[in-house]
């Protein structure tokens, strides 16, 4: 039998729509694809929270996918060892405390595991700005990044968190919006695997806590 | 202990360029390394065939991660699902023969599991044209895709491999310019998951029969 | 009370979503929303026919805006008249036969009327091929019109159509990708405001005796 | 008989000609052609204001088109559905106080009511500057916009105006060329649908007294 | 006095939409104003002929204004010298039968004697096709070049003419337009200084027996 | 005889080199060859200055070829007339006190006699930056125009200047440069056509007493 | 003392201007400075030929600088070897037959002794056409290449040549226009370091022979 | 014997990822390899100090390629004549103490006999940042320049240096740098051809009391 590509259609837009639609309100919202917001994602995944990731680009990864200099390697020192190891990235060692791992591998296999541990991606989306009640930031403007790099005048839509993490590395876009708009509460910075990890740690103890 | 820039600088180095002289020798080198690419790489590291795969973009998967028209989901028919089950990528049944999937998810445990298996990719290169001799294709002249976009007037490099699959779907650019070149023995064309199996097993046999 | 932004943000999902499944299957796909697109969607949608026009453009309405050489006026001659009476556009009389109007009442009414009789618009989204069985057009391949201004690489869904209308105008996109691919049954062209009218009076006849 | 295109063009000139010069001196100018500039523009004409919209693109509209992440639909509440029964625009209520309509017929219909009730628009013109006489705003100087996007040194022309309105949104454009001119008696800023009648009562009121 | 902006707007428009509906219909439109299209301008306005030159730029003179690789002097043989006496334009003897001109001098004073002789110029205006009635050119579809430039979807005006030069040079865009549609009475190709004035002095004696 | 091209080639270098050699040296140095520019070139070459204009664009002119909004037509009040009638320009009067005329033969009749009267131009160049001694500009450090927008890493030359008039209008990019290195003797700012007879006749007298 | 700026930029524009007038007429004009062109260069002017090579780019040398995949080395096998003496570059046996050197050595001496032979180069001039006379080539029209990337409308100069070699490699794009031009007597095609060595023997002995 | 390519891809990149390796850890690391930068580099190598010099373009050399104006002549004068004769740079005498030379000798000499005085030459690589450690720089973060151009996300590596030598001219890149990061022992400053010579001195005598 024929692929019936008007049933293909059908299915994409309808799950689609379901998706974008349970995903309006959750309890973390993480800005950025690079390797510390896929690390936040996949702890705060595991210990079931419900968490989004929003990515800009087509693909996921960040700058990982380059290694150094376009030399498709990436170096992990010892104490980053055991997510090497909990995600299943193959790695050798290097001169004592280095390992070094294929960053093809690494960073497919981190998506890859963060999409089995529950967290969802939205690619091609950029945050246009945070929501604000009461002095806390709870949800961002989202848009198409298309829009944006089209140059359209479109309106964007909002989307509800209990948390939201920059995870932008260096642009540190979300921060920067923050600080013009509010004094308190700014989001958690990202980094490296090891932040990605520190900050879905805080998020979760917080949670059981205070929510 | 901090992280030693010089010596991650290092490994990162001597690892990569390793890795670029041993693979300047492959049993079978493939262009492009979208849905198509990766599973046919996947096969033939899997048969302990030396493959490489050579991508222009930064990141490895193509147009899978933006689904149907930014939705992010696929869908997958009745006979391609065993691809689904063999790279355990979850699914869902929708309408009987389809399945549909996880674009995200789809296509990087795609990735991490063809690295696992054996595949090399190297992201970031071009293929400026095909090594002929005898009028039979056996290797790649190629070069950085930053070269080509940069408009940088610099020459390739080349290597040489017993079988070319031109893996890049509409463009077919590598069985364009063989046909420039040549008229017998052009490269096998990839297409979807399902062609990527089947052109791995093409050549798998007839490696065991003719090598 | 505040506008709630989430409750917009579901609602313009629920509805929109709802709007492309619906249209993913019509009789009268319409390629393009200039003057001869509107006034053939209208007339069609008058009849009953369940009809969509796919717009690349953020707006509705193609060259008619800018009148001549930016002198924002239109001038219709005495046969087309009846038109402008329709769709209740104000206009001048002019040196005996010919009628002049403002170019932006006159294409905002055309697009206002022609939505009020019942067909659908979709902006931001291009046609990048025509669906083809038995030698017969019977569907669209399409995208976000973002998605190639960007250049980006993502794939295109599919819309079924009993018939398809080539406005494009001098560009005759559509025209020329059927060509290309089979010689039967081309797609009926349109032009200006009375061919709009007659193809679809044309289609509104054929429909009568043959579907 | 054929149309006479140098008719047509006769008819162009001679009537845009006549138009432009009629509006070089208005009671009010509106600056920007998004919803809240229509709007403004509407209700002003019916109160029988001569009342000029200078918009830099070459469709009315701004982002109404586009809806929210180009899912074209808008969504308004209760306390300005008065709008949209007085432009006729059809809707459907969802969830209590949120009602949804399409973004093509509602943005079309608003553009369409204005021109009838006697707004005039100027299309593809943006405002260089505010023209000052006694530290009050009494006009503006403007442009064809294809000769700012063509990077053309070519100089503008002037129109006066009692009163202006700046519509132009998050830009403000207008208004930060005045804060930089003069302290005093900035424009008006337009925002939604709401802002845009409440502009246009206070302009009505103010002048019945003061002009 | 101070100057009166709004009365100076009012000047300019009258005036140049008096001369552009004056110059719909002339004896003889010619296409580029370089060098060749000045000088043919200029002896067919001194002959009583009513003449037009469109140029797409914003200034007069095409290329000669650079002289040779920017060093901006140009050089006439003396068969060629009886024009620069016409034109008053100085020059110096070099070597026997050449004589060396400032290009500054030269194309603005070619200029200023065609406006003075009687000749009209439009320039920022481009011709997007020829019209032709019986398999004759007999005029222009004219549009401004900054619609071209900013890619604007903008519809064309139309001038009649007895007779069309095309003086685009190297270019010859008139000329190709023609070839495509009919293969009779093509434009005449101007060139340099001498050809313009043998142009003009064919169309002058033409017109003297035929019209 | 045929022209002998490399005898044009010989002559057009030849002749230019003396020129630039020539004006490495001047009186006064004008930055920017709009109306304001050519007028006061004009009155410093008839009270015999040597005189260099600098023009970064290949045509002489500026601004004024485009008249208002591209309609090509100049106002000038009573008070300059008389530069109108200086220069041999045609006009006719419009409501008492305004002149009008075409702007096509107004810019170029300004640039045919101050080349006349011995100004010298030099197009294509910019400038990079005022050459300062003792607290005086007094030279100008200058390029080709395309090297700069070649983006070419390429050294300037300069040339020597008693006075160096910056009459690059709304830009006053010359005096921007001095207010940043010194803040005496700042260039003298042109504007329009009135303002470039002031300026040189300011300089004339100046140097009458003091040079 | 400090350096005269005056003084500088007169003695640049003397010499130059005497240089480009000398090699107006040259016995070879070599099109391209890659490393076949030098090579070719530097053996005709030490065969006491007058020798001219123009260059497109700012810098001489082609893409020899960027070694393979921007990995600055360059190899040369046994029988060139003898080139790298001739010129005194460094370099290192590998693999019997191979010898490797640093590219920027290479190229930047090769260039270096090129010109102390006597080979005189134009770096930013590029060449727009060949000159033809009886069916022979000999000479070419010339321009700056910022007039072309400035897409500047400004006439070339022209050089005579005894005889021309086109050395701009793959592109061969003078040997494109002469094909079109006449079948007879095309140029003769540089390639790599040998070739240039060949051209320039060739050129050597059919002068002997026959000017 | 053919040429074999993949011995010859081999050679390039086992001697370049071997000298990349070794030029991890310098003496002194120069940014930006105009004629200041060679001039440092030379004297430098000469005195044994391991060196590299890290160059953005393609080619080295900077401005100097093109003299003034694209007029390929450089001139020296009295004090700096002692370095065109320390690199065999030849030269005429011009009025008194000036000495000019042609600029592509002089660059493509100054580089040649760089290199072969032992300075390392790294061109397409640029400079991110500086490695500080105890508030001294000692280091420089890079990358390729096409990752840059690109505009890609790729990481960059870092390399070691006692000293660096900011010599980017007028950009001045690395000195803006380190001012944003640190206050004390700022990098020196190169310049023109003496400069170089000047830091060159400083670092050597430095080096002689202090490391």
């Amino acid at each position: 039998m024929e692929l019936d590509d008007i049933t293909i259609s059908r299915a994409i837009i309808e799950k689609f729509s379901k998706d974008l639609l349970n995903y309006l309100d959750v309890d973390v919202a993480i800005v950025g694809a690079g390797p510390s917001g896929i690390v936040a994602a996949y702890y705060l995944a595991k210990a079931k929270k419900k968490v989004v990731v929003l990515e800009r680009k087509l693909s996921i990864g960040g700058g990982m996918w380059g290694g150094g200099m376009m030399f498709n390697k990436i170096v992990v020192q010892e104490k980053a060892k055991f997510i090497l190891d909990e995600f299943e990235i193959s790695y050798e060692c290097y001169d004592a405390d280095y390992y070094i791992a294929d960053s093809i591998e690494a960073v497919s296999t981190l998506c890859s595991q963060a999409t089995k541990a529950g967290a969802k991606f939205f690619n091609l989306m950029f945050v246009e700005d945070v929501r604000i009640q009461n002095e806390r930031i709870n949800g961002l403007v989202i848009n198409w990044s298309a829009v944006e790099t089209s140059k359209l005048h479109v309106d964007p839509l909002t989307i509800s968190a209990k948390f939201v993490i920059d995870a932008t590395g260096h642009a540190a876009e979300i921060a920067n919006t923050v600080v013009k708009k509010t004094p308190r509460m700014g989001p958690i910075f990202g980094g490296m695997l090891l932040s990605g990890r520190a900050v879905a740690e805080k998020i979760i103890s917080t949670d059981v806590l205070s929510v």
